[in-house]
């Protein structure tokens, strides 16, 4: 798909060059990350989390991510705080349900946050984002955690629906889709999975895109998968193994430009029958 | 010491087979790389350490890690109550004493849990495990910050018959033993000092050879501290500075097979007289 | 100046040899850095946070290092009993106002801080350094936020008398005062600013030097300043791409000595007129 190319080429020099603030609201594993690799793609990311403050941070922000790992319950407050202000002021807030369906407490944070406000993306792996679906797309669901069946794909854009947002799935053919049209993802690599806080990271990268989007989230989360996955399908030349790799990730972030994703981009859309 | 070698071989194979989920509550400067080491190795980590879904974390995971660095007090009723969980559902729970002795907040925080529940392993530095000690323990560590004497592992095999649990202590020679039988690994090297996680990490990785150790939980501690040992001698053998020594050792951690355990593995077990 | 080489490398020989004991009290982001950047040059760093223990781990310092990004209410009560704790045994306090300006929570903590404990150096970028100044302060300091201009190296002087503490303001060049004289560091790399807690790390690394500085808190921290930068210049060699940059950062700031220091720092000194 060569527009995507040049859209991808297009908002990733738009990220370099207006440096979005990215206001992150995350867990205490993938801070250190989150912030390096929005830094290498090119954003400015600032992490605050105390309730007092995170409404001014929001409003001076061009997106918001949420992210529910290692969560405390004060936390949920200022995630909503941030998230209703991120709403009022028009910027984007993407979701990362980290560990959703795995304890309650997660969960239900979720649903707090998503009945409190408008949530842009929800971008997990397949468990997280069925865990939150109703009866009949968990079950869909099930059977997708090894990449996506084409019932699991149905069961996503059916979310994407009732949840009035763009469904991002991780996988190893990742699919993101507003419930209208679906994009689908074949870059990335298995590797990926042995780095902690990389998924988290691609949350952070979405909201990048996302925050220079003009209101084209489908399309901009689109792109930042693929320039994601792309990054990654550069690094592992470099190296198979994971210390290593991460480097090699990080390098990738900052250094790949237009050449590279006009080589390697690989984006299909369609629309959902 | 063969028969250490091709168990820790089978260990470690049997870690990248079943990727048992290790639960985590540990400090706050280790948590990125914990959970990095865990995923290395072939386990699965969680970090999770709100009340309200420790317990809920701990059912599901084949071994718990609790790590005082950092410590807030709220955190030690969680860390208490997931303790407790452990020893309902029988998986093994490895305490890492950062720092105990350093301050009371710290050497009461370990008391507490230890009073609690049952721990399996208790691992941490010579300083740290003796000022856990009677003042008759306290007096034998003391001359042994530099590597144990042989009064420092009397000292040690005392606190394991007094505290019921495998002490294991890290130093330029590792010592660990149930108070009957004493392992004593010579992998390893100095420039792990020079990290910081690097004995944190070591802890998890204890807790994932214990997951999947069918209750021998003496001998997977001594594996897997060979192992990890052996990492390190690996490693510095690509770069001797502590930036690229840690990006070598995750690679190893991840690569290493019976191969090199086969060569460098150096472990030896003896009696308590 | 030849006389700050042989200073730079004298204080590094001492930091080696005597492995000064740092406290931080720093953000969730860059605690693993810090700790690692602290290791690296050859100091030994703790991070506490908790009120109950703070006092009595300051106590035991060579020097405490206050940071207040992901700041919460909570921690600033421990930042000033650390700190007052600190003016009481008589150890240096380095301040990192991280994003002073930004939120009226960090503007305000910043406040509390410095009203109920006296600073040694206040380390910052100068949109966080002249943000806390007085109006005059603030106009002159506009226009310097891509390297100080003369007016901008005055504002800071008066800061740093207004203040009675040491200015440490990190730049293009960076400029290091107490009112009266100012050292300006021409080390350092664009790309610093690419990797997130490099600045915290900087802060960290002036701590190191002043606690082994016998009150000379003024030159230690220039020499911190031009040793950090010089290390991210022989670090730009081996790599110009962040993840990797990094880890030969980590690197040299383990292993660089009299030799490059000898041949790269640029530190010079005036007197304020």
């Amino acid at each position: 798909m060569e527009e995507m190319k040049s859209y991808a080429s297009m908002m990733l020099a738009r990220i370099r060059q207006k440096a979005p603030l990215i206001h992150n609201i995350t867990n205490l594993v993938v801070m250190n990350s989150s912030a390096n690799i929005l830094l290498a793609v090119g954003a400015s990311p600032v992490m605050a989390h105390c309730r007092a403050e995170v409404a001014e941070m929001t409003a001076m922000a061009g997106a918001l991510v949420l992210n529910i790992g290692t969560l405390q319950e004060d936390w949920v407050a200022s995630m909503i705080a941030a998230g209703q202000k991120a709403n009022a002021v028009g910027i984007p807030v993407i979701l990362d349900p980290v560990g959703a369906g795995a304890t309650a407490l997660r969960s239900e944070a979720v649903r707090q946050i998503m009945g409190a406000c408008a949530v842009t993306v929800l971008r997990g792996n397949a468990s997280e984002i069925f865990s939150l679906g109703s009866a009949d797309i968990k079950t869909k669901g099930v059977d997708s955690s090894m990449g996506l069946t084409e019932a699991g794909v149905d069961a996503a854009m059916r979310m994407a629906r009732e949840k009035h947002c763009i469904v991002a799935i991780s996988g190893e053919e990742d699919c993101i889709g507003d419930g209208r049209s679906v994009y689908r993802v074949g870059n990335g690599q298995p590797l990926m999975t042995k780095v902690t806080g990389i998924g988290c990271g691609l949350s952070a990268v979405v909201a990048a895109f996302c925050a220079v989007a003009d209101g084209d989230f489908l399309r901009a989360t689109a792109a930042a998968f693929g320039f994601y996955g792309l990054c990654a399908d550069l690094a592992i030349a470099e190296s198979d193994k994971p210390g290593s790799f991460f480097v090699a990730f990080l390098d990738r972030l900052y250094s790949v430009g237009p050449e590279e994703i006009q080589k390697g981009l690989k984006i299909r859309c369609s629309e959902v029958a």
